[in-house]
């Protein structure tokens, strides 16, 4: 059976999509191995058309197409059951949803307010252009967000204190070993050392080992 | 075997310790009633020393005494199994600790900022004098910091979220029938009722429903 991963293309190859980042923790956690990979630019919307999708991940599994990273998730559990559990259980996949829906509606706007200037340089001029244009309306010109984010960066390591405590006291989100609720958020951050060098994370708060370590369970952790 | 639960004494029996309120929940949950209730004011911290703490919720429950509702719950979890589960499960212990530090870190200071003013109305003369020498240092005179709430309600809402649209999706935030997860977060909602009149949700806000639906579970919900 073949698998195909839809993933967001980029000039150098880096890994810009978190939400195609999670995916492939989400493989990588079930043992499950993508035969092909196909670069997807923002513009390039009528390539992934056939799967009722306007933005990457989209996986083909089989017979399966799946897009969205949470429903991709949801396939991998329903179809691989006997592969290690990306929830654990009806309760730990209802508590991994909120941080699928945290990280939507905070950490991944926030993480693309210190890093979307820099993460221009990885994308051709048309997905330059379409970032400018789809991301401005609701942050402003990005080199004028980009100015004021060393002042910004004390209140963001704040906001992530419930996030820091629950590692150090579960080792994970998940508990011992990490799951879906750990692959959502550790993406975002693995998205932001790909598109910046900026220090978004400090490298003795437990978050940047945290994120390092799941990182490190992706065969294909760093493509740059 | 004798349950005895020591929570915090009000003027009018109204429940105004948000942790006492989710040891109240865990335990209508697991179908254990409670013999006894102690009720013990702030400053008499020599009626519970012999738990070794300094804060209600206490629970004796048989030979065993627990203190902290995160400690109550894994004792109930743990000494109760066959009655029904709070965490479902490891990833669902693990998962619901985020919510605890999340409501320890967060939610419950930006809750008191809204109502600890009010609630010295049913404390008496010491525990007044008590709460006051205890909060002020942190949040400022109680009577300006209550003169802003109306101002600092939208932005407080808006971070309601990610909560908000995981209750939507699920029904709860540990599915479609409540956990721990809930209790602890409910339980904060449960507490600016009780000491406030404050209309800290919409009646239209799907927390405030959902808040209202698991205080229901609890058959002393609302002794006031």
């Amino acid at each position: 059976m073949s698998r195909t991963l839809y993933d967001l293309k980029t000039l150098d190859g880096r890994r810009l999509s978190p939400f195609g980042q999670r995916v492939h923790l989400a493989l990588a956690h079930k043992g499950l191995e993508v035969d092909r990979i196909v670069p997807v630019r923002f513009v390039d919307k009528q390539v992934i058309a056939f799967a009722g999708s306007q933005t990457v991940p989209v996986l083909v599994d089989g017979d399966a197409i799946v897009a969205d990273s949470w429903r991709i998730a949801d396939h991998l559990e329903e179809t691989y059951p006997d592969r290690p559990s990306l929830f654990g259980g009806e309760a730990g996949r209802a508590l991994a949803r909120y941080f699928n829906n945290w990280c939507g509606l905070w950490l991944t706007p926030e993480i693309a307010s210190f890093i979307l200037f820099d993460m221009l340089d990885h994308l051709d001029d048309d997905d330059r252009a379409y970032v400018r244009k789809t991301r401005e309306p609701r942050f402003g010109p990005l080199d004028v967000l980009n100015s004021s984010r060393e002042d910004r960066l004390p209140a963001f390591r704040r906001a992530l204190d419930p996030l820091r405590l629950t590692v150090k006291q579960n080792g994970n989100l998940h508990g011992s070993a990490p799951g879906m609720a750990d692959f959502v958020v550790a993406a975002a951050f693995h998205w932001a050392e790909q598109a910046s060098s900026f220090t978004l994370l400090a490298t003795d708060d437990p978050l940047y080992s945290w994120s390092r370590r799941i990182n490190a369970t992706s065969s294909h952790g760093n493509t740059a």
